[in-house]
């Protein structure tokens, strides 16, 4: 299998998320739109993201039915394939329990400008609650055209352009829910306007990137069974 | 022996809960009916759940005389007869002192509903504390036909139907103590009451036995010495 | 060198104290009275508690002049040799910067009973402030007859019957002030008198010994190097 | 490459940073004055702390124009320049995004005195923030002639006479920071004046020189891919 291979690069994205602190219990999932479908996408099924192997990953149709692969889903997956029918912006979608997003969600909030990591975030955000009656595909609603949706006492949806910024936001979105909460806790203020504006170009700009290719390097020397399966 | 041997899951199912966070000291026990007794259990001693063996299991009488192996055990496994005595419906004990369990037991309350997982113990909890005068058996009346008892500045016991059941039920009990402790810190508020029953179903199907076997399958990779036990 | 060698178990209970996340930078002290000697005791230097070997161990005089050994030690060890001193009773000491004992002593508070492991303490503490006039050795002073003395914006010292109990009693002080700090953070409340004279009895007897035997169990894996130098 | 090559130290000191927690995604720049030149210094590039290897290191000219070794360097390198020109006495910086730091940055104080290692920083620091309009260098104003300042909602700048200096402070700035947060919550005090006083000539000739020795000790153990570039 080629390092550039799709399922190599979706069990890689989940390991740098269990890596960076976003385990998920087995409820986490990462997918991909298929490039060379039109109405498909690689997605993984129940499973730690520390545990994820290249052939663990499935094609599955927007019409959720395996194409290549089989694997127990999560009946949420659903979700993932309204995305990518709604929003041709979106390659990659990663959705994520991880804690302090978690602990965030539960106050209906959105990521506050606590941190300069956070100006990623700005103006990228909607809010979702669950109330027992309205379909689960009513997420993909509350997400709109925005980044990010924060699922009250659940975790979040990151839909971005590629496996990639999906992965880097998603660990992000977590240090920076931790920073709002303890930040708040501290009595700490948000940055102020223009300087979110600023920096929001330029962290889009230079942390994006690098941010990948670090935590890509740094997978080698953590899960060398990862790299075993390139074969 | 073989892995589906009692002995060699208490093992596993200890080491799990200490991966997962619930290090309880040396005081902390899982246990399980035997199979083929009407009349006892196996158990282990004071040890850290982390340096569990199969051959550290005993198995123990409702008359607390072991019959198989010996071992120093807590004074404290005579709740454990008078569960599996009472309620014919309990497969296996877990009694634990992890971490947030034990802070948020220090208010009295139970795990509220703050995350998707906290719906599994939705109407499954009881409380109780010890005053130094009554029995110490005393808990197992206070833990009634519940699933779990937080047990007041001390920790909790969750009975269920399975060993795995218990296992993983010990595990999410202790990701829910923190999610209660730190939502409501940050002002959170609780799922509400529809979406807990339709969430608790849902993930009693789904989340428990799926979260058994990932933790299992990642015990291969940070237990070996485990896994040459079985020979 | 053989195991029950005063300066391997020194090392032994330095690493113990690293491992259940004691880590004191190069502050920590940990010293035992000389059994064939009425005036000396060993210690060791500036170090982190990791890092300690059996001959790092020094023999020191009351009149801290080095018998065995030389090294570069804190200048506070000073206080050591005045307990042993005053204190016939007293056969080990610990000095320990450990984090959430120093969030907890500048409070002004000692341990409160908050947890079953913390009953260990209840009627074993004092407190002490340095105001930068009095002498260092007034904290000697203030722990008096008691186990623990608290240090405000420092850390605390215990002085027990032998190495083992110190080390436990230690890492356990460090445990019960982080349940002190997060359950009153909780809104917790402390156990009932009476259960706290009957616990004491009981944990004194139970937890103690199988405490340590626990964690040195566990060091023979986290700690190869230190067995190597038995030779 | 010898073991005293400042590119080898300054990989040391990134290593040592991330051990002690001080992870800042790939945002972190450790920097030296070059010995031999008058307008230069070396420093890293994009990558995280616990990835740099010796030849990662580049020379720069204040005019920000590379001498030796090439490599992406982030745009706010310009205020290690800035910060050589203006202060002959400074002969590295760190710069750090670290969690506690950056939390307390939130509130726009500096680190109180609230435990014994604090009083490093006692009349040593600076706060600056950033409105999205002035200057980046304006930090350097800010930073005066101190030795630390905090960047609200960021970070901080650490400028010290030595490479091996700067990397103890910033990493016990991060533990004080915490301190301050958690003793703060828990209704702690701070040390009083004249302990401050008499403790900070103290802790500045006993704790620098040991820690930066134990530090780069544990790193033999923990970064043995980092010696091996010795060759």
């Amino acid at each position: 299998m080629h390092i550039d291979d799709i399922r190599f690069r979706i069990a890689a994205a989940r390991r740098i998320l269990y890596r960076e602190g976003c385990d998920s219990n087995v409820g986490g999932h990462v997918s991909a739109r298929a490039d060379d479908h039109d109405d498909a996408f690689w997605v993984t099924g129940f499973e730690y993201f520390d545990q994820t192997l290249p052939d663990g990953a499935c094609l599955m149709g927007f019409d959720l039915q395996p194409r290549i692969g089989e694997l127990k889903v999560s009946p949420a997956v659903n979700f993932h394939a309204a995305i990518y029918e709604r929003r041709p912006d979106v390659g990659a979608i990663v959705h994520l329990h991880s804690h302090y997003v978690s602990v965030l969600s539960s106050t209906g909030k959105t990521v506050g400008m606590y941190n300069v990591s956070s100006v990623l975030f700005y103006d990228e955000q909607a809010t979702y609650f669950d109330d027992g009656k309205k379909s689960h595909l009513a997420v993909v609603d509350a997400l709109g055209d925005k980044r990010v949706v924060l699922m009250k006492n659940h975790g979040a949806i990151v839909a971005s352009e590629s496996l990639e910024q999906a992965t880097i936001e998603a660990l992000t979105l977590e240090q920076c829910a931790r920073y709002h909460l303890e930040c708040e806790a501290a009595g700490g203020t948000e940055i102020l306007h223009d300087e979110v504006v600023a920096g929001k170009a330029m962290y889009r700009k230079h942390f994006l990137p690098n941010m990948w290719e670090a935590n890509f390097e740094r997978l080698r020397r953590s899960d060398p069974d990862l790299f075993d399966a390139l074969g």
